[in-house]
């Protein structure tokens, strides 16, 4: 068991699993719900989706959630992608034996971490610094295991990764020789493009970007080297990138859930995850519930009330405000469900998912890895 | 024990206890780092200011610390202010006496935990709904214990409390009627003014909205029912409540800390929170850290490096983007400060604070109630 996986289960465990059976109204506010028939709808049909040349490994950053990556590998998912070397340790925990740290892993602490995590699963990892995969070396070699590379450029979001080709090739030639390493391919992620609302303008920018990785994949073959992975796509551009000539893997995950932020973008998936609240005041055309952004993540997009015509006007840390008609039936006291606004950042909030099926709690998922940092090495 | 305060402590705390003694800069990041004679200038100074009719009663929320509540006590608050029943219900166990919460409390799961609550401290609640004070007045006779009630008072921020001078007073009435109730006075908040970065302007409209808070308490009185609390003021304006004539309470917690968003607003309290993250990427003009929305609070500012010239170009779930001049000796694997765009909506991201004494961590304490809905109850 590493430090990630015990965390999370002590904290809420208990009283969480005395939940199942009841109705959701019962549950504790605010608190995450997941609706187990949707998010399996959802998984299935991004297995459908994924029939061309790229494979899915979904995102976990988008769930943190050991259960959703099981039935994600079990609709045909090659593997999971994670955020932080605490997200990869917790997926090797919950049995995962093909994963993709799409970040660079830097500090000792992490590097030890990642080198033991590569010794129960198979682990990849970005890089776009000499140094840093001169660090994973090292550390690979003293723990006698082997960790993959992939050589991160960047492609548009100018975050992190190489400049250039030159850069990506030059590094991968470097990467290539050292020890206890496998240069593996390429990744980049196309952040960027992935909100835009306007269809054919993502299509242009997301065609633009997987030109780059391309052709950052092209040069490093042309040294000589293997390239058998360029990773690339999210939630709102999984259909562009998965059929891009040459990308094999996709990394999308918010799929599962959806949000506010992307509902428009991609109607195909339906929303799986909703925020429970209770309305806590009401007056006139105000009505104000129990969760906000300690509880609702809230980038790119405003939380919505789910089923109730309202406004929302604005989220502070405990309340959302909604602006409602005088006729809005909604009392004090009342259940209401939140779309947030963006999934990823409103999962790690929470400690647990209540899994709901037929309006009951069916069961109690944990959230793992929630913490920065995830607790460090045991 | 409640089952908030269990929560926190086994997660993290073996590892994080191991730090204790050991130089900053070999915490795993991204950490939360407390700065500890800053912060205990910032609590003196602020006792120092709360010389006139109004006295502090801290907010909890902005550092969700039992010691930092102690601090506070011991510097002369008469009591601590919690957002959730949560928070309260750890004051309470770390041996706060007195306390507030300052938003209504509604579910039955929560109101359980209040009447607990409320049997080990004095505690206070506001209300704005009629059915709510007698569900509250229900669950304290069942359990034999008392709650105080403050009429919540909107002020301007158009957000939970009643709308005007009449039905705060028709509220008291009743409220006073109430059994196992204590009526005790009114609060409003004036969340609108605490971030006018014109001063001036910020005074005018903080006296705009402490005349609506006296009105209420003036016409509660002269329906001869008792109004010994007036309670407002956040760190943004607690000079300006504080010394407004009737005012006998004030909210302001995040002076303690400090952040980005109020760094200019009130210059007399310093910097005492940073979060301790390393650099994962340099590319030119563009550093990338480790920290980012799931460790930082963006709210109301963007998030800076400390002692470094750079401009913060935006903040993703696991980093934050700066600009840098070429020059910038900064490379991978070095450690940065950062300070958080708002102290409140970070320090729920973590689990612990290392506080940092002399370059080292003196201490490791853990953050409570980080939970939404806390965990309820046992």
């Amino acid at each position: 068991m590493t430090p990630v996986q015990t965390k999370a289960l002590p904290a809420i465990w208990g009283f969480a699993r005395s939940m199942i059976g009841r109705y959701r109204h019962e549950i504790t506010t605010p608190a995450l719900l997941l609706d187990l028939p949707v998010v399996r709808l959802n998984i299935e049909r991004m297995a459908e989706r994924m029939n061309g040349h790229a494979r899915l490994r979904p995102h976990a950053k988008s769930h943190k959630c050991a259960q959703l990556a099981r039935l994600q590998i079990a609709a045909g998912a090659i593997g999971l992608t994670a955020a932080t070397v605490w997200e990869a340790a917790a997926l090797a925990e919950a049995g995962v034996e093909d994963i993709l740290i799409a970040n660079e892993v830097v500090h000792d602490n992490k590097i030890f971490e990642l080198t033991r995590t590569a010794s129960r699963a198979r682990v990849t990892v970005a890089v776009d610094d000499l140094n840093n995969a001169r660090t994973l070396s090292d550390a690979a070699t003293k723990a006698n295991t082997r960790i993959g590379v992939l050589i991160d450029v960047d492609i548009g979001l100018r975050r992190c990764g190489v400049r250039s080709e030159g850069a990506a090739c030059e590094l991968a030639l470097r990467v290539g020789r050292l020890l206890h390493l496998e240069l593996r391919g390429v990744m980049g992620y196309e952040g960027h493009c992935a909100l835009e609302p306007d269809r054919p303008l993502r299509e242009r920018k997301t065609s633009e970007a997987m030109l780059k990785l391309a052709g950052a994949a092209s040069a490093i073959r042309s040294a000589g080297l293997p390239v058998e992975v360029i990773s690339a796509g999210g939630t709102g551009t999984y259909d562009l990138t998965g059929s891009y000539p040459g990308i094999t893997e996709i990394q999308a995950g918010s799929y599962v859930f959806m949000d506010a932020a992307r509902q428009d973008l991609v109607p195909e998936f339906a929303l799986g995850l909703t925020v429970l609240s209770t309305v806590v005041s009401r007056q006139d055309d105000t009505l104000v519930v129990d969760a906000g952004k300690k509880t609702i993540g809230v980038d790119f997009a405003l939380p919505r009330l789910v089923g109730v015509e309202a406004k929302t006007r604005y989220v502070s840390e405990e309340h959302t405000v909604f602006d409602v008609a005088p006729s809005c039936a909604l009392v004090v006291g009342q259940p209401v469900e939140i779309v947030p606004g963006y999934c990823p950042t409103t999962i790690n909030l929470h400690d647990v998912y209540h899994v709901i099926e037929d309006g009951k709690v069916v069961e109690i998922w944990p959230v793992f890895a929630r913490g920065p940092g995830g607790g460090g090495p045991t």
